[in-house]
């Protein structure tokens, strides 16, 4: 078996993460700090009761990245540790270096980063971006080349998000336009750019088995129970953010309820799709990032979770055969249906309903789009008492507009240049399979007195 | 295996759920509002500390209820796509159901719902009586009729939550009376009246297999993590609470330890069930619930979870054994066990700690049982000022009596609805199987070189 | 089956356990209760923050040592159901038998022990050190012998922390020292004296399945979300706190890329050890504990994190198999690599910034490293006033020197103990057997037509 591995070299992985992390050392050695110790003990009370109110979301957050996510891209049977590995490896590659970068670009004054808790959550949401965008090329991509994509993507996703939020002043304090759509288009971008005209045959292992569903659909339910956090997080505190943790339950469960219904009655027999439903249940998630602070009536937060699971699931049912079959573009994971076709329609949602609270806003209720949290709220909110509703609903056209156009030429670059032999992308025949970056039993080994019933059962398979 | 489907309308549920998400649009654009923002400044920091007290408690209680009541009910090994996804489907669209019905009973004051994160919290609990009950009748029913369960179930909760807890006075902070009690015996009578008298046959799918055992071990465990913010969520802030949280953590250790002494004893050979374990560890958190925030000592909190556990444990060994006997009574889960014995214990438990605290009690002990939290503290509170402490323990046993009556009488009149032809109750065959309802690959199919490991084996057993 | 299990008693682990219990029902009735409630509005307030802060830390922990620490041990295929359980049965002894302990040494004036939060959670730590401990001896051990471990195991935890914080005034806020490395050294001394130099052939059970390897790597990412609340949790609140969940981050994130490069680089064709990453990716979390709230720079964070990743993986690889060789030690988790390695790397590191911060510090710095939390702020911070960095910084090779030692001989003489027959250690060809602890399915029955595939795989298996 060892044989058939590629024949580029096996440690250019482990060499270029090991001179990462030398990097990433002097770095920190040379720039970075903490912040200065606040001297005062009504200072200490501040900082404790912020740092109560922030860490539990922060904590929800790194258990949606690291378990919920790495669980949802387990539906690949024999592609479980390599999933939830390359995920996890993922994560803290791009948080660090978007650390960096971030340190580089935004924070150098005086020579020093000041590090804490929101520097290193802006980081991590970076990173969302880059696992996000993998979804798309899952199992039929090398580690090395997945560090291409987090080594290009990040950059990319800074300053897209600084033209979008700091330039523009759009409103998305949930990241919809920033991280969802920004992502499932570079990642498609790459996908076409990598595997190019070349029609990708179906994979044996590429078939999920009830187990690897279930396991899947638990990583759905750890997302759906925490993603409030994630939408609530940069919010102001206070009703902004009490508003936007109920919008987000809100649209949660009605895509979840709605998700069901769709998948349902696009079935002859009435049967539910695994895939639709680890995916559908999310959509909610994903539209109501942009509006989730606004003053909006809670109706509307039910109604753009129902029609972002139906959108979803008719991308599911119609639209990712059509691009698989029309532009040979692979989509392994289906992130355009869970964050392109919802993501859009949380921006359109947002310019309309910045249209719509304005005019029937008496002043209080106006007052309430305005501060929204995050990086936007400084100059978003200050800009829009300058150039009014209308202005700035054409603004977050705009975000949209620049998203999609940078992250999806973006990827286009990065998907070529991953086409470098050197990266090691995996023989087609041994897509989707552990055992190519694990050492594990292998599986089409004898496995004798000492092997697992599973692997028994493999043998039996494989020589019938 | 698509003709042996059971012949009634395979669109009855989509149709029917997707009206009810169109009805609680409707109710949601007619009804339903946030609060008014508040203006100030200072109240902005109160909302936003009112947030952060009780809003890790919500998220701890919403991965109690989708991933670890979901895991429990795994145990059926080739039933865990379903068992997950219908608790999922059935927490969601009871919590709407419980909204759209709380809006209507009690906040419907100014023509507007004013929706809050407690209104949410609520009506969740409305959905847990309708997760427990579900239980009895796992995997030999339908969706459609989990839904009618939930449909019926949750208007009886809230009129017999308001019967006991406003109307009578109970105090009742972790819901063993009003939750536990009520939705045991609801779940049963829906079980007698839809099975009747006719004995069902062991499935061949309902023997757990030590993964399937293991996954819903994980799901106890989680449970018993997250309980004491269950328990104490409503509690009135500051030492209630804290007493509160002590009392459960101390109540659920105990029945764990105590589980597997009365597990092992019960064996010839000492070994434990994992059905035991799975339930006992647990009943320490369902016989808290009604004395948590009461002043009583740490010792009773450790022999209520000892006592209960030990109840759990011997109703698995002998009474459902013997209630399936004499009464043709179908409890899958053994919902009798976990809510039923150790709930009742709980009301007792409650009573004779009112009697004895207010013995024993100076001022300042008395005075701490009295202000509970939840619902109850308003009328509860002054209540017991004027009724005593022998009438109050007089209150608890009625609110005991109430709920297992109303919701036997309600659970059985739920279950002939249940019989209804329309519902598509499952084929005796095909109970406890999750192909019945997901789009998986068919298992008796042959698997072919892209098939799995398991279900090569499962095609060599069901050809043996 | 029943024939060939060991020939003592079935009913030693529940009597034994059933007596615990029982005395500490009795100890509870006499000595504990619950802190005199607040009287004042104002203290009520208080009270409520207070837990606010601390509980979200306390659940997270919770997850960690019931969910996380659980899972991980599930590397062994057919013992995962026996991990679950033994380390959720231990971890509530050992709390139980904590708070007996330390109620009776500590806590003993006016003949009342308060309980609160703070107690239960120091007790529970006392536990964490049983559950590491017991991880050298998994699978080959009784559950009687397992309780015997954390029976000797507490108090002498308990008389070793006491000499470490508050005598020597070490300090160590996550528990580096006083946790990891005694838990360590405890655990291998047990090893030693209860196996000899017999040494222990490889058990067919022992060797992981891919399965088995995800569900414990999903226990490390568990552990590896919730670890900054385990280090931070004692911290003073305020700046230190925050400082001390940022270090953790750091050190976490760089250990978990290290482990990649470090393991990938030690195989020859570069394919990742699941048990690497299972371990390497924690190691930073227990190395950071000695100086997670020092004023030291965020780098020094990064490169204890890298630096402890590189020895656990060389400790796999190297140290392991060589200890096994030449001093026949048996340590099935690899507890070595993971707490003692990273732990006495933590010790030095502690002494090595006591040193450095103490000489390039202003003032404002300076006062930053003493007043850390937990037990030895009260202590510590004092002490060091008096005696000066370098004397700290010896005493801090003093306190590691008094963890080794102590766990060592005490742990041997634990070990010894384990001998006894009537503790009913396994059979060897038992050993890795949930069937041996659980009323299973068993596995070598013929399954006939209710069995499950997996085991009529197992028994194609076996019959081969």
């Amino acid at each position: 078996m060892a044989g058939q591995r590629p024949a580029c070299p096996h440690h250019l992985l482990p060499i270029s993460l090991g001179l990462f992390q030398g990097v990433l050392l002097l770095f920190f050695a040379l720039f970075v700090t903490y912040d200065e110790p606040s001297a005062q003990a009504e200072d200490t009370d501040s900082v404790a009761n912020q740092l109560y109110g922030i860490f539990p979301f922060f904590q929800d957050i790194q258990v949606m990245l690291v378990v919920g996510l790495g669980l949802l891209l387990t539906f690949l049977p024999r592609y479980g540790l390599s999933a939830v590995t390359h995920n996890f490896l993922l994560l803290n590659f791009s948080t660090q270096w978007a650390l960096v970068l971030q340190g580089l670009l935004h924070h150098l004054h005086n020579g020093q980063v000041h590090l804490d808790l929101h520097n290193l959550l802006t980081s991590e949401f970076a990173a969302v971006t880059v696992l996000i965008s993998v979804g798309a090329i899952l199992g039929r991509t090398s580690p090395c080349q997945l560090l291409v994509v987090a080594a290009c993507e990040v950059p990319i996703y800074l300053a897209s998000e600084w033209a979008i939020l700091t330039h523009l002043g759009v409103l998305d304090v949930g990241g919809t336009i920033t991280i969802h759509v920004f992502s499932c288009y570079f990642g498609l971008g790459v996908s076409k750019a990598l595997f190019g005209a070349a029609r990708q045959p179906v994979h044996p292992n590429e078939t999920p088995t009830p187990h690897s569903d279930f396991l899947s659909l638990l990583g759905t339910l750890i997302l759906w129970v925490f993603w409030p956090s994630f939408v609530a997080i940069l919010c102001q505190p206070g009703d902004a953010q009490h508003r936007a943790i109920l919008n987000t339950l809100l649209a949660m469960s009605a895509s979840a309820v709605t998700t069901v219904v769709a998948s349902s009655l696009l079935e002859r027999d009435g049967k539910l799709s695994p895939g639709h439903l680890q995916n559908g249940s999310l959509a909610g998630g994903v539209v109501i990032g942009a509006v989730a602070d606004m003053a909006m009536p809670p109706v509307a937060a039910l109604a753009l979770g129902s029609l972002s699971a139906v959108a979803c699931v008719l991308g599911f049912r119609f639209l990712t055969p059509l691009l698989a079959r029309k532009l040979t573009l692979q989509d392994q994971c289906g992130i355009h249906n869970l964050h392109g076709l919802p993501g859009i329609l949380g921006a359109v949602a947002s310019a309309v309903a910045i249209l719509v609270t304005s005019k029937d806003a008496s002043g209080s209720r106006f007052s309430q789009v305005s501060p929204v949290g995050g990086n936007a709220s400084e100059v978003g909110g200050g800009r829009w008492g300058d150039h009014g509703a209308g202005e700035q609903a054409l603004y977050q056209v705009a975000g949209l507009a620049v998203a999609v156009g940078s992250s999806l030429l973006a990827g286009l670059l990065t998907g070529v240049a991953l086409r470098l032999p050197c990266l090691a992308r995996p023989p087609k025949w041994l897509c989707f399979d552990d055992s190519l970056y694990f050492k594990i039993q292998d599986q089409a080994e004898s496995p004798g007195p000492g092997g697992t019933a599973e692997e028994g059962a493999l043998v039996l398979r494989e020589r019938v």
